[in-house]
């Protein structure tokens, strides 16, 4: 919580920029945020850079240490640092002759566009503005009082904006006037009266004329603002921490708004949108930069290419001011050089001079980045290990799946969470049996579902997309989804589904089963009808990228995949085995689940043997397709883990069917289900405890494995390498027990087949208890793979399928950083990995490691595993090009951290 | 899984005794079993033991893990120890003039009576059957040899007894014989060839005739009786390691039943039922040993005193034999003397003189265990530590709890699990609301249910035992019902309760709902009727001992208790504190869980406020009557624990009465209980994280328990110490928000009645995280308290509740050697908990630390908090003396282990 205001004296808290010299630079970022540490370069470059001081994120941080007040050295330091502005500057504060004007400006550590508080032309009061008037028109000094008047009421006063709209517009009404282009000077200061009046009448005090007096008020707004609505929320979807704080610069100003041979606009050296080599950007003239923003008038492109591409009539800066434009683009040219990136700035001309405001490494979309990372490594800026760190590992996301296209119409029916990014197209189905018909018919479905669950899973492979109204990030739904890569809208809080009606609901609008809807996942949005869409471009650059990124990384990635499909996608992202197989998708499946249930449903031991002889071909056709496509590539597959009331129907309908289909009563069945049920299915009998209850259900999958893998051997001379995985395993004695039973069926198989071929067993680490015990485990265990799903819910305590009640206040109050089910706990679950991966490796040197929960492909997760030394990650198909890419920043970034 | 036999070869696997003098010594009753050990000390002590040699405990593990093979160098040992044998007792093995006779028997490390097999008079066979006739009659010699067939025929040869029955039978009948007695030598020889007709019919091949080779088979056998059902199973009830295995001793054959100058019996140096100091014993003459076992004929007192207490007839030994009675007891008073302990003696008389075949400390009750320590401290014979150490904890729960009178009649209406000792009569109840009303009304109730749940703590609490009908040693219903201290009988399979037909059934017979029945807990069993009790002594030497182990002990000992009845009878049995006081019992309670439920219900905070400003009075006094009891001793109080929809109510009847009485329509209720749901309540919104969410609610508890601290202060001059404590933490940043909401409650009720006193903040450690993070939590809690019945369930990924479903396979295959919700896993949790108190010591030096699941009462578990270090363990009151007991022998046994 910082150190006591006594221990901070001695500290700078002020960097002052201007006149071709900076306190600052632009590798201060983390103290002066990113605005104020590249004005200070640019000032360093002797870029035009109007003079101004900046007070360090470090003034946030303690100012929220002291309970919302300043360190004590603060107020001499920004005299200071304002006494060498006004020498710089050739102005002063509070000079009614020649007044200094500054804008006061938010700028944290990374770039958190229009969350916080600006205030500008700060310094006016009734003396000052008459001193702007003398130099700048009484007009326009009396319009830039009122706006500032205006803006500082609204963000230091916490005033609202409609008090002042009133007035204006009375004022324009009660004269007839219809646009604020007709407003004179006096109209103004008429205004202006008003609006004082205003301000006394509600605060009970005048508005502040002491400029020093504004200036504190704004510098304390926008401190204030860091710890407003929208900059937590924009904080927490960008996982900016709340530590960082913000500077706060305070900065002359400069007047694009001085008539004609004035302007302000934004530029990019490079397309944002499509990473192309073109200058690329908007101007106003006879504007103030908000006016660019705010969208009032619209502006004019840069470049005469541009307004060419775009059909623009307006003329564009290269024509209206060639000599700015000249100089501008030069300055452009030197900040991308000087930056090696791609700079997004700000400009303005006043009375024909070019000042720069900002520049900053440009946002840009995941193929723009590819492309400008490409580029700059193909034209020498970069190397190949720069190129590959320019992409971010999230953004792959956008690259891998079909999206809306930008100038789509979306016409949303139903907004929620964006669980499973990408879109798609397809109609309304409620159910999972009836979408897993029409699909087989050929018809793309899109299921909606209060929520889903295991029983679901069919309908959700059938599926194009799924919208549930239940579930949040980390529900059945949204897991699946991103597993099979099927975008997902998910926690849609209000969607009511009325079967009956046959019809779903969402504020009012009812949409029909049947009709075709679009689910944008990443968005979280329906939208009505079939809406145009954009395909992932896979092609030349991505290729490149990841090439380049394969070189630099030591993780291996492999994939979770249960089904033919999903282990073909994952191969052509460039997956390198599977980490995760589960088998009891299979025991899902329409065809099998009544095999499955007759063996849940026998009496006995025989009973449950005679079942499972019938799953055993199905199993290892299963099997047998999945080694042929993945060639040699190991092969990691889990037995049987949920516990089996899973596969037992819940509905009394479904009970009835399967009472008549099974030739068992009703009465039986619930009695099975009931003895069966459980209060904690989590904690309950699942995993290795089914293989050591009813071990002939572990000896037949073994053998399944073993017979597909005898067979692929016998056809291409070739076997594959399997790796048996005991999942849930807490002590070494369960695991002993159970690898008793896979050696005893691969040396059957063997016998039988007459064949012979290396396999290893392993376990799933994913207990507490285990990680503890990975000495004893490793014993007999050849490979561990890290269940970090499992081993998070039980390290943590947290059910996540109940998380949904408490998690979200967790993240808010800040107790998790991040969702624990998504990016990995690296304090407790990850200390649990380390253990295990020290210890297994202190028994068995050279154990395969890895680690196949839903971290696998979490960007940061990754970068822990490689860290922890993990031979391999493993994630469901689309994330697959995402691990690589995080797995090679892990390692270029290596003794960074 | 032991050493390669190769390794083996150098060992020493027999050892010899006899003719004053012995290769073993009581000590090696590890190697030897307890038999062997004590027979090689007695021919050490120049006692009259027959001679003998012991294969080892190593032989019967190797011999297992060599497959059920002996190691290389055994046959050998063997050969040289019975060359020895034969020298020492002047026989030789299959000398028809003068054969050595032997008998073969089990000894393991822990007395198991009659568990394993025994073989007698090996070495009969055609020849040296004519021998032992010239020598001892021709009539007892075929007599023996009849008797060895068909033990060895049973025992060996694994033939039904019936086949020997029939013949007997057939040939007595033949000849209109009624007795054994009216057989002649002859008879008896025609009947061994017609056994032994029988048996080479049988088994293919003929009875053994080789004596050698009937000594190999009697020695497999009895290896292989290690693990047979009988033994597992006691093993199991006993706790004793599959592990240690069993010795055998062969030793040279004495009989007492060569006519009325023999005789054999068995003798205790004290009374094993009360303690009192009396040769105590019985014998027959002319008998073997097994006769007096079996129970054919009546034995007699062995000494005159007995023989008046009993109203005996018969000659008791001291005056039959008052020569040999003189021996026995001067070597009853030498052994006694010799292993400081009361010894179980057998002896058989052979003509007039005396041989020791066994000495043992012998089994005791609890009550004599007590009385034997207490003399023998008095009489110099032990010091205070080793009398405390005579007393096994676990012996405690006899003396504690009312038990079923021995002499008492039993007729047994339902079996099940002895899930909490005691015993109680009362009538049958099936419902909670009917046993408290009728427990208001002064009547003695027992509850039956299927199961219980939260909701029936208050009828659990008003009825003096429990039976249920599902659920295992660690169900609710258990664990409630030891938290009580009321006798449990539960999971009774097959226990139909039909509350229409106002009775219950078991195996076909009918109780009546109010029909009086008597529970034994310790058994496990309801009886018919009001059964005739013994009331606790908890008087005079109990009172001693415990005051002695008080003495010795290094941690303290604490109660879980959340009455003020239960306060009271902990601090009774010696509580020092209260470790865990369970705020939701209060919330249970049928006065409260109206406002409980309204709390819920509310809408939003202001609701909640509401109903619980009603709820805190009731808090306040139930904190103030408990502080009262406790005086000044330290009470740790437990904020919230349960999730919400542990209160609202299941059934639909339930749900109803809700409704009606809150003025909430079912159908609210029933959409807030379903929101409330939860897939995992366990891993669910519970604990701290109803405190984060709903930070009132442990505002309202914190205010009640500082209001109650205040109103003692005010009353008494001295405040209590409360220890508040924060459940189900997993993050440092939990602990401190919730430690602000208590502490400003403190400083309020501080302010408000201007008091001040100390009081602490502490968390439970219940979660693998927390324990791993207990450094960063410790820097602002200020007590742990180890919550290890969750620490377990999360550390091992098992639900208490569902553990039923496989936790009795995994002991059975050794995976868990004891329920681990009984006694610590120490590998496991246990390492969880050594973490987390090293890390939080070293943040916070003297960090209190104590323990408050359900181990705290279980001795194994006490030993490993003393050797962790920590301060206190804190059991239900029922189990403080147990825990007193356990403490003290912890810190005498140091270094022992």
């Amino acid at each position: 919580m910082g150190e006591p205001a006594t221990a901070l004296s001695g500290q700078k808290w002020v960097y002052s920029f201007g006149g071709g010299t900076a306190e600052g630079e632009a590798a201060m970022r983390n103290l002066l945020g990113g605005k104020g540490a590249n004005l200070a370069e640019m000032a360093k470059l002797g870029l035009p850079v109007p003079p101004g001081f900046t007070l360090s994120t470090a003034v946030c941080t303690t100012f929220y240490d002291l309970d919302r007040t300043y360190p004590d050295t603060l107020a001499t330091q920004v005299e200071e640092a304002l006494t060498g502005l006004e020498a710089t500057a050739g102005k002063r504060f509070g000079d009614p002759e020649n007044p200094l004007l500054v804008s006061v400006r938010s700028g944290a550590r990374a770039s958190m566009p229009g969350m916080m508080d600006t205030v500008l032309n700060l310094g006016l009061n009734a003396q000052t503005a008459q001193g702007l008037a003398a130099k700048a028109g009484e007009r326009f000094a009396y319009d830039s009082y009122r706006r500032f008047i205006q803006m500082y009421s609204s963000v230091v006063l916490g005033l609202s904006h409609d008090t002042f709209e009133y007035l204006l517009d009375d004022y324009k009404e009660a004269r007839e006037y219809n646009l604020d282009t007709e407003m004179t000077a006096d109209d103004w200061k008429a205004i202006i009266d008003q609006y004082k009046k205003a301000i006394e009448r509600e605060l009970g005090k005048p508005f502040p004329e002491d400029p020093k007096e504004q200036l504190w008020g704004a510098i304390g707004a926008v401190f204030g603002s860091w710890m407003n609505d929208r900059a937590i929320l924009y904080r927490k979807l960008n996982d900016i921490p709340q530590a960082w704080g913000t500077a706060v610069t305070v900065q002359s100003m400069v007047f694009g708004n001085l008539g004609e041979t004035s302007a302000t606009g934004v530029a990019f050296t490079r397309d944002p949108s499509t990473g192309g080599k073109s200058f690329y950007g908007e101007y106003l003239i006879n504007a103030q930069g908000e006016d660019v923003v705010a969208g009032i008038r619209t502006p004019a492109p840069i470049s005469r290419a541009r307004a060419d591409e775009l059909g623009s009539d307006d003329a564009p800066l290269e024509e209206a001011m060639p000599a700015v434009y000249k100089e501008l683009t030069d300055v452009a040219d030197k900040l991308e050089a000087h930056y090696r990136d791609m700079q997004d700035l700000e400009f303005t001309v006043e009375d024909g001079r070019l000042y720069m405001l900002q520049t900053r490494n440009g946002k840009r979309t995941a193929a723009a980045a590819l492309k400008i990372a490409i580029d700059m490594a193909r034209e020498g800026v970069l190397s190949q290990k720069e190129a590959v760190l320019r992409l971010e590992p999230s953004q792959l996301d956008q690259l891998l799946h079909p999206a809306i296209a930008p100038d789509a119409v979306r016409d949303v029916v139903v907004r929620g969470l964006p669980a499973s990014p990408g879109a798609a197209v397809g109609k309304v189905v409620f159910d999972s049996d009836v979408a897993a018909k029409m699909a087989d018919a050929g018809e793309d479905v899109i299921l909606v579902r209060v929520e889903t669950s295991p029983e679901d899973i069919h309908g959700m492979h059938a599926s194009r997309a799924i919208v549930t109204a239940r579930g949040g990030m980390t529900s059945h739904a949204a897991v699946v989804a991103r597993g099979m890569g099927r975008p997902c809208v998910c926690g849609a809080g209000g969607l009511i589904i009325d079967a009956e009606a046959g019809e779903f609901r969402f504020a009012g609008r009812a949409i029909k089963e049947g009709d075709v809807i679009t689910v944008d996942g990443a968005a979280g949005e329906v939208l009505a009808g079939a809406v145009k869409m954009t395909k992932p471009d896979l092609s030349g650059d991505f290729g490149h990228l990841m090439a380049w990124a394969d070189g630099f990384r030591k993780l291996k990635v492999r994939t979770n995949a249960d089904t033919p499909v999903d282990v073909e996608t994952a191969r052509n992202f460039g997956a390198e085995g599977i980490g995760l197989c589960r088998t009891e998708h299979m025991f899902f499946d329409a065809g099998r689940i009544a095999e499955v249930r007759a063996m849940i449903l026998a009496e006995d031991e025989a009973g449950r043997r005679a079942a499972l002889a019938k799953l055993l071909p199905m199993q290892r056709s299963d099997f047998t397709e999945i080694f042929k496509i993945m060639g040699g590539l190991p092969c990691t597959i889990r037995l049987l883990d949920p516990p089996l009331h899973e596969f037992l129907p819940h509905s009394d309908a479904d009970l009835e069917d399967v009472a008549t289909s099974s030739g068992v009563s009703v009465q039986v069945l619930k009695r099975r289900a009931a003895s069966l049920a459980e209060s904690n299915p989590m904690l309950g009998h699942r995993g290795c405890r089914l293989g050591i209850t009813y071990p002939e259900i572990y000896e037949m999958q073994a053998r399944a494995i073993f017979e597909a893998a005898a067979s692929i051997a016998k056809e291409t001379g070739t076997a594959p390498v399997p790796e048996v995985m005991i999942p849930l395993v807490a002590t070494a004695k369960e695991f002993e027990l159970l690898k008793l039973v896979v050696d005893r069926a691969a040396a059957e198989v063997f016998a039988e087949t007459e064949t012979k071929f290396d396999y290893m067993v392993g376990t799933m680490i994913e207990l507490p208890r285990a990680a503890l015990q990975a000495g004893q485990i490793a014993q007999t265990a050849e490979f561990f793979s890290f269940g970090t799903n499992d081993l998070t819910q039980t390290a943590l305590g947290i059910s996540r399928d109940d998380a949904g009640h408490f998690l979200k206040t967790y993240e808010e109050k800040g107790i998790y950083e991040k969702d624990p089910f998504v990016s990995i706990d690296q304090e407790g679950v990850g200390e649990l990995v380390q253990i295990a991966a020290e210890r297994g490796r202190a028994t068995r040197p050279g154990i395969k490691l890895g680690i196949c929960g839903e971290h696998g492909g979490d960007p940061a997760s990754v970068v822990f595993c490689h860290e922890t030394g993990l031979d391999y990650v493993s994630c469901s198909p689309y994330r697959v090009p995402v691990a690589r890419l995080a797995a090679a920043h892990a390692a270029l970034l290596e003794g960074d951290r």
